[in-house]
């Protein structure tokens, strides 16, 4: 038997900041905990305040020093912060320990910011289904800005995108790198650029490739965002102010015109319909859980024995499923 | 338009052994034509007749000239052969063209031999959705035997392994080869285990390392299948007929006490199962075609405004195309 969780006193709690029942609530939504629903429902009129920014990058492009930084600045502003580090390469997940990522250690004292590891437990390459739901929990908790932290594999950049109001793709200067960010499709993904690193030899090349690069892009028509490149010394604090302003600006940009609704309204529609297949698929394993003389085995039966064809079967078993 | 099918007729001329009606009837599965649900209903009762082996194995063991040697060797009984060659690597499909196989030209001129190479459209590095159908179509044609060939990548072999009735896994001397059939986890899905150039160095040595990891698999219970390891140098013909022996055997083993149904049975209820949850997946597509006003888009306006959750959104979705 699952534990009982009071749900209404875990959110009041939280929504007076109390980091404990914060953490808890992420507990639940990764866990997949029975009261998963109920928390989601109690958490529903309290959300979309938080200003959600994604940050994805190559592993060594200093991501984690970077969010910290951010934090840094956010906190200057009397802003809370929730960070999410997401590592999908990762199996271990949960509670405070971020690892390596020794910098966050600077904010674990401060109750204005809420920091949040979770890996992906074996979802392909990419984002937890859990971290749209823990999303869900710090905003409601009152974040004003909530960080999601993952490392570039590919598919994760697009995914970090998904989730994100704002999307910040990081580089640091090194050959190719321009070019690699083509290759993987980070150039549609990012409203704003950073160039880290940027006291390093080639940083001005790798802002120039990324310039030109993002001038070539002509998928872009009068009116819509046109990403800019920041640079940064992420470890010192440099450029900071110029990312922060970049960030807000962007944020402005989307509060014109319903831009944020409508972005949102689409991340909410492909949550939804994610959630909606995997409870038919549920209800279709049902069917099958008795083995022998289950409905699917008996319709199986018939397939093989040549009394129908596995098309016409699936008809039935869909009729089976939805009345 | 699509062009008009006269799937009756078809159906009659693959079942009279006519090789144009084959050739077309996969080209629809293939292409899932809007006939494909008439063709599968019209097959349906003419299967069930072919033994289905599948043959995996890394590249280089020999795949396709064990293939070849094997449809000389059934051909010889008088036996008609169906071979379904299946590329996960390569994203060319259909036709007669297979390829590099020019091995398999020796069969090319006779009226006995099917042969169908398929890619997989991108299907992630396994069998193609449309490999179970094609197979439907060979059984149907009266193929007394098919061949399902298909690279070793990974996810292929237990996926080859779930389409057929007898799973054959290849291998070629060389360090470690035991080793890595131990890794990919073909182990547990070989019936008849070829150790193919035998007449190399080392053949010995694999085929003692392949006995002894059989021998101490651990899961086996009395009245189970025991794999048997057999040596051949296909490209010669030799230790074929030791290979038809041991698939006989197997075949006869399925014979008995209904293992062959239980097995086709449990194939069929994954096959209806995918094509289920295909078709629930494409009801939730169509309720998001109509863009801003459709029934998704206002569910997640719902959710994105605080008025729901995504679960109980989620529900609304599943009720609207479920009733």
């Amino acid at each position: 038997m699952a534990r009982t969780v009071d749900v209404p006193a875990l959110v009041a709690q939280a929504r007076e900041g109390r980091p404990r029942a914060v953490a808890r609530l992420v507990s639940l939504v990764e866990d997949a905990h029975p009261a998963l629903r109920e928390v989601m429902a109690a958490l529903a009129p309290h959300g979309g305040r938080a200003h959600v920014i994604g940050l994805t990058g190559s592993p060594g492009v200093g991501k984690s020093t970077t969010t910290s930084a951010l934090v840094t600045a956010f906190r200057a502003r009397g802003q809370r912060v929730g960070v999410l580090a997401v590592d999908p390469s990762s199996p271990f997940s949960g509670g405070a320990l971020l690892g390596d990522r020794i910098r966050m250690q600077d904010h674990a004292l401060d109750p204005g910011v809420y920091i949040r590891s979770m890996a992906t437990r074996g979802h392909l390459g990419g984002l937890s289904w859990a971290a749209p739901q823990a999303l869900r929990v710090l905003d409601a908790a009152g974040c004003d800005v909530v960080l999601v932290e993952t490392v570039g594999v590919g598919q994760s950049e697009v995914e970090v995108a998904a989730m994100a109001d704002t999307t910040v793709v990081l580089l640091a200067p090194g050959m190719g790198d321009g070019i690699q960010a083509a290759k993987a499709g980070i150039l549609e993904v990012g409203d704003v650029f950073v160039v880290n690193k940027a006291d390093r030899d080639g940083a001005d090349a790798t802002v120039r490739d990324l310039r030109t690069m993002l001038s070539l892009d002509g998928g872009r028509a009068p009116g819509d965002w046109r990403p800019s490149v920041e640079r940064t010394v992420a470890s010192r604090g440099e450029g900071l102010d110029d990312l922060l302003a970049a960030l807000d600006k962007h944020r402005e940009w989307l509060g014109e015109d319903g831009r944020l609704r409508a972005r949102r309204v689409r991340r909410a529609a492909d949550e939804v319909e994610a959630i909606a297949v995997t409870a038919l698929r549920e209800r279709i394993g049902d069917l099958r859980a008795g083995e022998r003389g289950s409905a699917l085995e008996a319709l199986a039966g018939r397939v093989v024995d040549g009394g129908t064809d596995p098309y016409a079967a699936a008809d039935e078993l869909v009729a089976a499923v939805t009345t």
